[in-house]
């Protein structure tokens, strides 16, 4: 297991969808865990501690309005965490603000508002750089995104 | 000692002693700690369980951009938490929205963008729920203040 | 009557709702009206004066728009006012600010937008300070909330 | 008497200037007090019953931060009142949102934040409805205004 | 005929029904006409003209987006001009602060988003300066709107 | 003469002056103008008409606040009219917003808060259309400007 | 063919009609690409030098989110550029930032969120600086507008 | 050479300073590059492909204003890319927004507002993925934060 995705509530799931599919895309293993920084602060640092010692490489965390959830992991841990901003009042302005402005020595790597996607990416990205395999895949999804893109775009568009 | 005043640096010291003027005018025993709940997030939480088992009955925690102090505080407690924004950056919304947009369950009673005197009072107000003495000297505060307000503008005003 | 909980609409029921069913989960007593410190101010000053007289220690108000009510209770005693921002324009970052950005000496304790749930909560936090059976039940309740969330998510969470 | 300026601070006193000065321009006699909705309510409404006694015809309010003040002037007459947002904190926007989004039924004549001058000229207008001769004065201000501001500007600009 | 309601799109004509509904509940005469600052604004001023000529006292001008009209009447009369922010795009805020932050001398009289009904009622208040009658009435309103509010609020509210 | 640069007050030349910087630049005549739409509307639709007699192709327009100018002379002209927001409060969110929300039908072409060097980049590039000598400056000019910029760049920088 | 249309995927077509809808009424040839300045930059580089060799005079671009499509075109080509801000986010604030607030020299005219209609007349006023047919259209356009807008509203408006 | 800093102009060496001093802290090698997304397009092309050659595993990148250079160089690479967004107009949310909100599939970590320190501590962890002596200076350097931390504050603190 490579890869933990924590989130603070199960009604979340679907906004958190796109960081798995793109990690099981690039076939590198994740968990994925309903933890709640202001609920079950404690089952969330034993659950950090767990999936460190599993080996874990980097966590991607999803938080709604005064979304604490990946700073507070980022406090408790030296891997990388990944925050993703989830709309859930005041259009995710909450959110993104509550995930990107970490004080200085504890960052959270924040990507768009209610953008899970961008998330796996990016966890994938910070993977390539200790697995060749992995970093062959993404240069080959790339060439593909762009030919793919190219091949529904190339007849044009019609208004 | 019947409130803790918690801040995540020295450098707002300044910002903060609103709150402790108003405990000292109300002769409210207090005490004040400079903790980050991303810098020593252990620290914090004895401190928290050694203010509660010293009787400590209500926390202001003020904290600036992803303002995550006051949240995490009041996950590791359930006396009542006064959230202080620091203004840090783009004008304190950060901070203020980090604070006030709690999840269900674990409110932080949010007070105005750097008025720390406010949480003062606000502390003052829970604690004269409980005891009377603090209660008398709110009504006379109130009183003093309205008549103080009219005695300093009675004369009118002179453009 | 420990509690009175008052807003400016009827049609604001349901947004105010969850603070009354935190009450009623505590056996705490309250009262609630439909008062407008607009259109209403001197009933609303008439039941301030009742209420405390009744022995009322906390008082709960939601306002949308320029929500001043919350405000102006709070002029009107020492009781600790709690503020719920309601969402009837710009996201709510109209009565949000409209309530936490009261001047020095007159503080409201805001909760998040549409957070009525919080301001019954924090009502409760308040009370507990002086009604042990009250903070009793509260670290019951988190105790609660804690296994509840545990048991709902530990099976993890499928994509 | 025929217009009341209305502000919570003295230290705005030269943000509301402006006010005064259109007002002194136009030969409308004005009062000015220093009230706060906040800090005394009770003298605020004995000054409104009391201005509303003098003949007094329009209401300016100035207030910052969260700008009860104009909103609750209008709650106790039905003399037309004009806000004017003071920036005392977020570019004024709290103050600016605080005035301008008032309930149904009771309205505030908004003006810029700041701009008290504005206030005093939208002040003069309305008793231009009743008094004729300031209405010639306007007529004359505005093609006074458009005349000096021609000849300041007709020798063009030099960058 | 006494007000001019103007906007600028007949599809606005529900969000401005509210200015025409209390000017009709106090029997003011109004004239209501679809202007655009910005497509006919050589029409716009001849309409303005012609409406002073009529009589007309005040006049209520209703946009969104980038919200002119109010602005552009203004400095073609010295009439008081009342303007309604519309909700177009980006919650109004373009809107509001296209009709509010108008400079020194040519003030527009700025009611609440989408608030139509204020700016009737503001014109109303305007001119009960003059008339006696109106003035009358709008204590009459004033009135049986606590007293309405009152009664359909005494019975308390049930969650 | 190619260009007009109107703005509304004498006090913003310096921040108009980038877009006369670019003309001279490109040697494109231009005529700079102080102007306003709320204050001088007659004299403002006299120098449009002037202007286009005399040939002008494009009008850069700069204004705070309730930024109308740009929009207002936008409506009595076809000729593209580029605007430039000002910052004179809220950061220039109110000037940008009332700037670039035109209605359908009447564009104004906007550029950054304060950066009227950029509307006048914009207006010599909708020149270039037509003049072919200024479209090789213009090439010419880019090709400069990204030499400098790497000449000015190539030893690197030192921390 | 004298104005390229460009935007960043398929799905936004319909936003983007209007701005094909002016070409096609004004007889302006344009073709249309979905390219991504994000997804397919070479393509986006190869394709504009293919469409300045075609002799095409203007670019629109639309985008969302962080919206570098038009200020990524305007580094390649000393064309001017439309820039289209699309709401895909927070109310279209973030693509609106992205689009305007080029840095100095690469400026990009952007017009109104969502406005692509917009964006099609001001191509067609850049254009007529050039060709008279298109500026005797544009006049008529602008004439038939008017006359178009008053017949409309000319028998007023009912509420 | 494992990490790259670019940014657009020398006037923001000192905003981006911290990204550099947390590299030689943990002696990190890196590169520092003065570049345009918009000026010099093709030489951020060619840097990019330079750096990757030198075997550079990550990329810092600060702007401000419509700050496109982080995402344009994500555009080009697969390398994790960092994003600082640098505060130069309305409260660098031009630039937050302008980075953060990047499409599908092209991601940039982005750091908090003027925050180059985070950027570069992010880097750190990324790169600790693969070097076992970054990840034991990153645990030792924690470990002295916390220390220094609470030796620095011990003493408490004196209102």
């Amino acid at each position: 297991m490579k890869v933990a995705i924590i989130f603070g509530s199960k009604s979340d799931t679907d906004k958190m969808k796109g960081a798995a599919s793109v990690l099981k895309e690039f076939d590198v293993e994740y968990e994925a865990y309903v933890l709640s920084a202001h609920r079950v602060p404690e089952k969330l640092m034993d659950t950090i501690k767990r999936i460190e010692a599993k080996g874990c490489e980097c966590i991607i965390a999803g938080a709604g309005l005064a979304a604490h959830l990946p700073g507070v992991i980022a406090s408790h841990t030296v891997l990388p965490v990944i925050g993703v901003p989830i709309n859930a009042a005041v259009n995710g302005m909450d959110s993104l603000l509550s995930i990107v402005q970490m004080p200085k020595s504890i960052p959270v790597a924040t990507v768009g508002i209610n953008n899970s996607y961008n998330a796996g990416m990016l966890a994938v990205q910070m993977l390539s750089l200790k697995y060749p395999e992995i970093k062959d895949k993404l240069i080959e999804y790339r060439k593909n995104m762009k030919e793919k893109f190219i091949k529904e775009n190339e007849e044009g568009v019609e208004f």
